[in-house]
């Protein structure tokens, strides 16, 4: 949906975030599928399902980018270049601005994002299913269990979806945390750590995506409560996709120097010999 | 063609599922043919065919996509904001929705699942050869005789070429059930679990068409039924082109595993020994 009518600076703040994420997007999908030779084969699964992530949500923003655009139309007096403050934007017809696209988004990349955190790993595979059959599923069940909740204007509602969302939510931080560290003792003392990154930036930009919903439980439904929500649900799905996808490939990098030395010493050879003997 | 008139959530929901399938569909193109790499050569042509499949189908609900959007204009009293409820969306000229796309769609993209479900298990050239005569012809018969009666709207005509169009579908599963079967003897135990699961999955799926081509002769053809029939057949061909190249993609990387013991080692040795030895 959205609000009736954005002042200049408002409508400028979602369109350039918008834009930003989309950019971000796009090279982090490209970065992903030209990097592979960088890690040893069996880490290139992790990299391509990161970069899928990246191109679905670049696929997406690049609708919510068009649908925005369609969506205002400028009025006011003067010409935009000497009169910006009075001028506003207003919706041009009764569609709107579709979000119904970060749903379907969430839908897809949400699940493939906690396959490629399982996938990097390169874990037992019967410990590796164990996981995604718990992971996945669960993923998928928060996403479903949101939108009803999403696209109700009732606040009942919105709170009881918004409830039952967060079962599955608390399930997959329980898998993650407890179920996970469980299997992390072979692990590089630096992929640990690399870890516990990933998770608490899950946890982190997960985080956004609720409060967000809160917002209009809370009865706040301004153009400015408008804008916050774009300009966090844009920021939380850039790190929690390009970011992510970044420390998956910096994980796959170190995982692939622990198993093979010689593969470590072509790729990262800090000052070769024959210029530090001179 | 399309029903006359759509109420704000039907539209939103049709308009979200053809974009989740397109989504779906490119996603999976690009990720069947960066993955090349991670299956034995003899596999390869199996997930190239399986990418054209999910670009064909992407083209086609871009296409899908666009003529939907076209097809319909947004009318009705009030802000969206605040009256959302009292919208609908409207044919906004004579042309309609053009449905034909997934027949095109069809036509090409069916024989090839066939294709790729028969390249992917690596049989000697002489069955695979028969088995391929037999099941692409019955194919495209079976996409040619429907479309008449998908496009007539005098329901003894739809009986009639609904039923010549099941008999090549009948001769397809009596092929992948019973001549199939008699070919899968030497395959490894999981690749015949696997391929049991693609039958089962392409039997599902291609049962939405008829279901959904029968709908308008029980004489059901309001909105709802218009909703239903289009989500029906995007969920339909996302599973039976995305879900089931991933599956084509399982069946190849188990039979590269088993082909070559080095090859399953470089592509997913657990961990290590030297790092579990210490």
């Amino acid at each position: 949906m959205g609000v009736l009518e954005l002042d200049y600076s408002q409508y400028q703040t979602v369109y350039n975030v918008i834009s930003f994420a989309l950019a971000s997007m796009l090279a982090t999908f490209i970065f992903l599928l030209v990097v592979q030779g960088r890690v040893l084969p069996r880490y290139r699964q992790a990299l391509v399902i990161s970069a899928m992530v990246c191109l679905i949500a670049a696929y997406h923003y690049y609708r919510i980018f068009n649908s925005f655009e369609g969506a205002y139309v400028a009025v006011g007096e003067g010409s935009p270049a000497t009169a910006m403050n009075a001028m506003s934007y207003v919706l041009v017809n009764g569609e709107g601005f579709n979000e119904g696209y970060r749903y379907v988004d969430w839908l897809l990349t949400v699940p493939l994002l906690l396959f490629e955190t399982v996938a990097v790993l390169a874990l037992a595979p019967q410990v590796r299913k164990s996981l995604l059959l718990k992971l996945i599923p669960a993923s998928a069940l928060m996403i479903i269990l949101g939108y009803p909740g999403e696209i109700s204007s009732d606040n009942m509602v919105r709170g009881i979806w918004g409830a039952l969302s967060t079962i599955p939510f608390l399930y997959i931080l329980y898998v993650l945390w407890v179920e996970l560290s469980r299997s992390m003792k072979t692990q590089p003392a630096q992929v640990r750590k690399d870890l516990n990154g990933l998770r608490l930036l899950l946890l982190a930009t997960w985080g956004v995506y609720p409060i967000a919903y809160l917002i209009p439980q809370l009865g706040i439904e301004s153009a400015g409560a408008f804008v916050g929500r774009q300009v966090g649900y844009s920021i939380a799905d850039v790190l929690a996709k390009c970011l992510f996808g970044l420390l998956i490939y910096k994980i796959a990098r170190e995982k692939s120097f622990a198993d093979d030395a010689s593969f470590a010493d072509q790729e990262i050879k800090a000052a070769p010999s024959s210029n530090t003997a001179s």
